[in-house]
């Protein structure tokens, strides 16, 4: 599989300077979970005084940590402290009461080695479904990790959650308030699977603003909207969703979800992370945006751009550098929601190709087909009913995700 | 292209014989719409005492002949005979208001030459979206065509309209019935954008049967649900998918819906006809059957199979063959009905794999590997919460797909 999994032509150039968050201290190993040499378990260590809130995904055959994350994350419990623990190589999904008890067994093994209540441990796993997670070698390593949590280290971390990713996944950013410095920074991972119905994959962010938990739930339960709940690599959702975003308050800045500030900075790392991971689809050669205007409604618009953006044909047409527009009217056609043939237009960028229902006068092929060649993609719609609109984000079908996935245990 | 379309490992030994209906004709002809020499336009002449019932794409950009059909099929007409015309290459979609003026201009001029009013002129286009459909070209060989139609020449037209398929399809039975000797034999086309809303791409199916035109609809309305909207190929929904059955009454015999046997028998070319859709599917090397029961009704169990079936994850592990199960629990998961993990059993073919929850004590993975070798694969899930059952019909999603769709218009 290796041969495979070159890295991203749309990776960015490095990894970003991230700004380290006083109260989070990040540690990584190889506990021979993930094949291969690669560090698979991660532990982050979050100081007294931290609030997490989190979004998980909507699947019905969500995973064992997923479930015990969803019953935690609601709780009220006096804040000492809290701590993540992250596997990559095994999702613990679909593993019945074998993978509870592998939780139990981490989330406890931690919980006395980090002196926190087992209700503020939190955990994921990300990889092969269905196969027994071997939670021994992961009890085996805590004492290395507890021992060896930095501040510094969040890169290692970004590293250690991949699977499929062919880059690590990092966002961060320094509030220019002046009356304050609150700074957030964020880690995500995901490449295949990717249709959140939630947040996508494992994403951890973290801050030191001081924030009440709802308060802090409630922003990214909107920002989710915007961000993770609007790119898909391939219509398939993980078992495994998770987002996990940490206040650790350390910067004494007191925030709430009016602060515009503080919201258009997370969004912004939100955004970031998302765009990341569409970057890292499984084969992906382009970056494509899809953006539906004049819809009926939001709903409706979103609708339209997911249908775009997630018909085989159309992510086959930008692989193959073709601009096949005639597969975005039938993307629009089969949406569900309401269009008008006859009253939407269709922009490659500012390239109007269609309007009224047929190809416009003044299109020429040859200025599609030049801007085919671009690694990044702006489709434009507008169906002209209404103020609906919706922006959403997708890589191309190549043949390179069907060799990795047609590939994947073997 | 051509290199890329290799016959489908999946198509028939054959192209089946077929009974000929008394009352309906054949002729094919290449008006250079389609690239190539084959034939592209076809002519079917319905004798007078035919009637035709119909469905179509419940796409919102369907295109101008597919409106049309859709205008007229419900029309009471003084019946005296009637006429389908057929052109490959092109779809006449997203063409606005020339696509119209194209159909008018096409069905006027057959019109004049089988003295058959418009109204009971069908027509259909299929191929390329949004480029003009050169009309005269099919007025032009309108007079060759009516003089060469036969009975006998149903499988010239199953190639001729033919795109990127890579086999004719047909089906045709005789009814067993001792009183009786109804014949029907149906053609079909389709291969990549293939999952009707509807009927799939363009299906012409004749029975000499003698039926009112209500009952007609009414039991093609019923079997349809059953038959093409239970195949998927790529999850794409066409702008032209037509389905038309014309019953000429020349056998004297009278059925109706309540006829078991006539409903059977035209379920059975109907399901046929679905499945080398299927067998055709773009790329496809193996043939699908997912089967859900034990769900809490019928909509509930479809929408599991199709999220099965539609799940690229799912179809990439057939096409490398890897009995990868945990994508399946995937599936159900993100399919939006509902599901309890520790309820599901799974199982390949007859092999049970997974139950309870967990992967199945029984089950080995040499096992699984063994039978996904196999070209036609049986997916079997049982949810274990009530009595809704549903199957589907899908094909592997492989590297061919990604090639026929990346170069299909270069």
């Amino acid at each position: 599989m290796s041969a495979i999994l070159k890295v991203s032509p749309l990776a960015p150039k490095n990894f970003p300077n991230m700004y380290p968050i006083t109260g989070v201290r990040f540690a990584t190993v190889n506990a021979g979970i993930k094949p291969g040499n690669g560090e698979d378990v991660t532990l982050i260590v979050l100081e007294a005084g931290t609030v997490v809130a989190g979004l998980f995904t909507k699947s019905m055959t969500r995973s064992a940590p997923v479930i015990d994350c969803q019953n935690k994350i609601g709780m009220k419990i006096k804040n000492n402290g809290a701590a993540i623990i992250i596997n990559a190589g095994n999702a613990n999904a679909f593993t019945g009461r074998q993978g509870e008890i592998a939780v139990h067994e981490i989330v406890a093994a931690l919980s006395k080695r980090v002196e926190v209540p087992v209700e503020r441990i939190f955990s994921s796993s990300t990889g092969v479904i269905g196969e027994p997670l071997e939670y021994e070698k992961i009890i085996n390593v805590l004492d290395f990790l507890v021992d060896s949590v930095h501040e510094a280290k969040i890169e290692d971390a970004a590293r250690a959650i991949m699977t499929t990713d062919t880059f690590p996944k990092g966002s961060s950013i320094e509030l220019s308030d002046e009356r304050a410095k609150i700074k957030i920074s964020g880690i995500a991972k995901g490449s295949g699977m990717i249709a959140p119905n939630m947040g996508t994959m494992l994403v951890y962010i973290f801050t030191d603003a001081l924030i009440d938990k709802s308060e802090l739930q409630s922003i990214i339960t909107d920002l989710n909207e915007e961000t993770f709940n609007c790119i898909t690599v391939d219509s398939d959702t993980s078992t495994s969703d998770t987002l996990l975003v940490s206040a650790t308050g350390k910067s004494g800045i007191k925030v709430n979800k009016s602060n515009l500030e503080f919201r258009e900075g997370l969004r912004e790392v939100m955004l970031d992370l998302a765009h990341q991971v569409v970057c890292d689809g499984e084969g992906a050669s382009k970056f494509i945006q899809v953006r539906v205007s004049g819809a009926i409604d939001q709903k409706e618009a979103k609708l339209h751009a997911m249908s775009i953006a997630n018909s085989p044909l159309v992510k086959t047409a930008v692989a193959g550098e073709d601009p096949n527009w005639g597969r975005i009217v039938m993307a629009i056609g089969k949406s569900g929601a309401s269009a008008d043939r006859d009253k939407l237009s269709i922009r490659l960028g500012e390239i109007l190709v269609a309007k009224d229902g047929w190809v416009s006068p003044t299109y020429k092929e040859a200025d599609g087909a030049k801007y085919m060649k671009r690694q990044r993609l702006n489709l434009n719609v507008d169906l002209g009913l209404g103020t609906g609109e919706a922006t959403v984000w997708t890589c191309d079908l190549t043949q390179t995700y069907i060799q990795i996935n047609a590939d994947y245990r073997s």
